[in-house]
Order: C-alpha cells, then structure tokens, then sequence
C-alpha cells in the first residue's frame, strides 16, 4: 500500500534535499519519488546524502511539470503555509497520512513538495484536492525541505501502522509467564510489611498502601519480584546472624 | 512550557547535525540545547545549517557527561532502537511528546539523542525512564540525527498544541512537584547499591540494573521515593546497632 504513495518534489533547487528527502522517505518506508523540473540533477551530493537510501533516489522519476507527475494519482495533496484562501481544504500532517493511507488502497496518491524558497505556486495549489500544513512556529517555520518530507512521511507511516497492525492478541501472548501470580505479590508485601515493623520503620497502613501503588504502577515482573524477595531474605539474615553474635 | 523541554545531543561527531538539530528544534518551538562532550564544537558548519535558528545554536549548553546534562531534569526519555531488554519502558514519539508535556509543566524534561552510529550506551539507557524508539521501515531504519530530532520535536509540540488549546491549566497543578530530580533517584540508587553489596545480596551489575529499569518504568514519587530511603536507613541503623552491640 506504500508504494501507492508518491513523493514529488517540485523544482527543488538542492541536489542535497534530493537526497535527504529520498532518505528520509525510506526510513518510512516510501520508495516512489518524482521529481519535477529539478534545477539540479541526480549528482555526487544527492547520494551521499541519500545514504542507504540510494536506490528510491537512483529510481526517481523526472517529469516536466506538476500535472504529469500526478497525472495517474486519484489523491493529490500539496504542502503548504497556512494561506488563508485554502481555508477549506487545509489538513495537518496527521490528517494528510490518514487520507493519504486510505486512498492508497485502490489508486495512487501523490504528496507535493514545493520549491525550497517559494513552495507551490497559486495555480499548483489549485490542483492539489488538499492541503497539508506543518503546524510550525509561527515565530520561525522554516522547516528544512527534508524534513518537511520527514514529517510528513512519518504521519504516513504512522496511519498505515495503525491500519496494518491494529490485529489483537499478539502482544498478549507475549507476556505469557513474565508477571507474578497475586498471591506471589501479596507474599512480597507481607513479608515486607513484617520485616520493616521488626525494624521499626512501618509504624501505620500508610506506607504499606503507597509501596504497593508503586509496585502495582510499575507492573513488577517474576524476575523483579524474585530480586526484591532476595533483597527481604538478605536483610533478614544478616539482622538475625548479628542477633545471634550479640 | 515548551521552555523546560531540553534537547540532549550525546558525542555528536558532526556539527552540522548540532545545526539541523537546533533548526529542526526551533520550527517546532523548542529552545533548550545540550551538548554532552561533542566531536566537534560549534563551527561555521553548524551556524551555516541552523539557519534562523542561531540562537539556539549559540546559546547551546555544553556538559561534560550524560547524568550533569540530565541533573536538573524530573523526566529523562532517551531514543533507542527497540531492543528486547527495554520492553516495557519503550514508548513511541507520539507517547513521548504526550509525556514530555505533560510533566514539563512543573519541572524539566530531558530527551537524549545518542551518538551518530551507536547511539546511547547501556549504562546511559538505564538512567532513562522511558525509551523512544521511533517505529521506522524495518529494512532500513537509518534516519539522521537531526531528522529524528525533528519527528520527536513534532510530537512534543503536536501535544503542546492539543493540550493548550483543550485543557484549561487543571492537570497542570495536580503533578506540582511529584517527581524527584534525577540526582536524588540517583542516591538512591547508589545507597542501595551500597547497602546490598555490604549486606553480600549484590555481586555484579545485574541486580541494579532490573532495580533502575523497575522503578524507572514505575515513574517513582517524591513521596514514594522518600519512603524507600526510609528503608534503606532502617535497615542500616539496624545492623548497626546489632553490630555495637555484638
């Protein structure tokens, strides 16, 4: 369903955002990449700044306008600043995976980038069915072309994770035999309560209710358990050998 | 609030990515910058990449070591790959920014960057009370420093935007100085380590690993930590006196 999503890029002017943004697509798992009217091409910077990820650079289609790159996209969603006229069809970035992951399952979706300084022109924007703005600060927005694709991939990412992987009873079994059964647990707090009594520090209920809010909080482990335990016997035997010298 | 979020970039050996990192922070509102022991200082490189984001880059904070960047902190999240050993503390950028927000608002909070290619070392893990891992493409999962700062910058100030603008500062009183600062877990940690050892219960590193990795994942109180620090000097008083006596 990823490779239904298109990274295009328009008129970038960096060979090096090529390949940042090729990188930073891989790492969520996006491999298409157009690039339209590039002022720089493919060269030396753009795949050393792709890293491993040299193979969605070295694929990357080149097309001459905005409307060819997306021209077999059913989805089309353009970056953006917060403009006033896109008013009605402006999404965040958590929005635009949602949407982007939901059409990919039966047509192709296209995520443009604008030009470094100047990002989508009017008529761009107009072609764009949404579009997706990065709630930045307002005092300084300037995020990197790079990582705007990050982000944006990141959402992407996430929406199909969340889509993907929503299956049940997989990390239940997992879990199988590493937490303590009750009774264990109420073996450790009495014993604790016991042993801190003989050595006067618990004098009330109260303490004995906030360590178990603790322990309770911290879901404790068998193996925890067993550890703590020990620390009880360590104690013990120690106070009672020099109990037994005096 | 977004001023007691601190971001800590460990042995960074490239100072362009202290750069990125300081522009990815600023686009998404955050300020505080700390460098633990960098390869290289801040350089022309480093300017040159951080763009608008000089400032920070410049008013950046050197420190010397992991636990000295984090001192001050009552919340340490540090970024990792998702290693089996860490389970139960691993939570995602969008928990993580959740998290940082919710207890930036009455104390610090730490989010640790590890080194380029190895990231945080085991001992620097276990002094973190959660783990953010951030679910990339499994086939290659390899995003630049400043392009993983970005994302969990995003998330902090996404959880930042949605809090502000639902929640009327109610929560926020609640946690009023619950957590206690890093330096005071980490006395208690030594002390019981102390105690364990001279008791004989404690013969290698693996006991107060577990005991770090328990009480960090339980988020322990001021309280609650209190209570435990009780216990260890009742204890000690205890053997000590049998000792006098003997």
């Amino acid at each position: 369903m990823l490779k239904n999503i298109r990274i295009v890029l328009i008129e970038t002017s960096h060979s090096g955002n090529i390949g940042s943004a090729a990188r930073a697509m891989k790492t969520m798992g996006l491999t298409d990449l157009v690039l339209v009217a590039p002022k720089q091409s493919v060269d030396e910077q753009a795949i050393a700044l792709a890293a491993g990820a040299e193979d969605v650079v070295k694929s990357a289609v080149t097309a001459e306008s905005f409307s060819q790159a997306v021209a077999d996209c059913s989805l089309v969603i353009g970056t953006s600043a917060r403009l006033r006229h896109l008013q009605n069809s402006l999404i965040e970035p958590r929005e635009c995976g949602k949407k982007a992951v939901a059409y990919a399952t039966n047509g192709k979706v296209a995520i443009v980038f604008g030009r470094e300084r100047v990002g989508l022109t009017n008529e761009e924007l107009l072609k764009c069915h949404y579009h997706v703005t990065i709630p930045a600060n307002p005092d300084y927005a300037s995020l990197n072309l790079a990582m705007a694709v990050q982000l944006i991939a990141y959402e992407v990412r996430m929406a199909y994770l969340t889509q993907t992987i929503a299956s049940p009873s997989q990390n239940i079994r997992n879990n199988a035999n590493i937490y303590p059964q009750m009774e264990e647990l109420e073996y450790f707090f009495s014993h604790t309560e016991q042993l801190y009594r003989s050595v006067g520090f618990i004098q009330n209920q109260g303490v004995m209710q906030r360590l178990r809010r603790l322990y309770n909080r911290a879901g404790i482990e068998k193996t925890e358990l067993n550890i703590l335990l020990g620390m009880l016997s360590a104690v013990e035997k120690n106070l009672n050998l020099d109990r037994d010298n005096s």
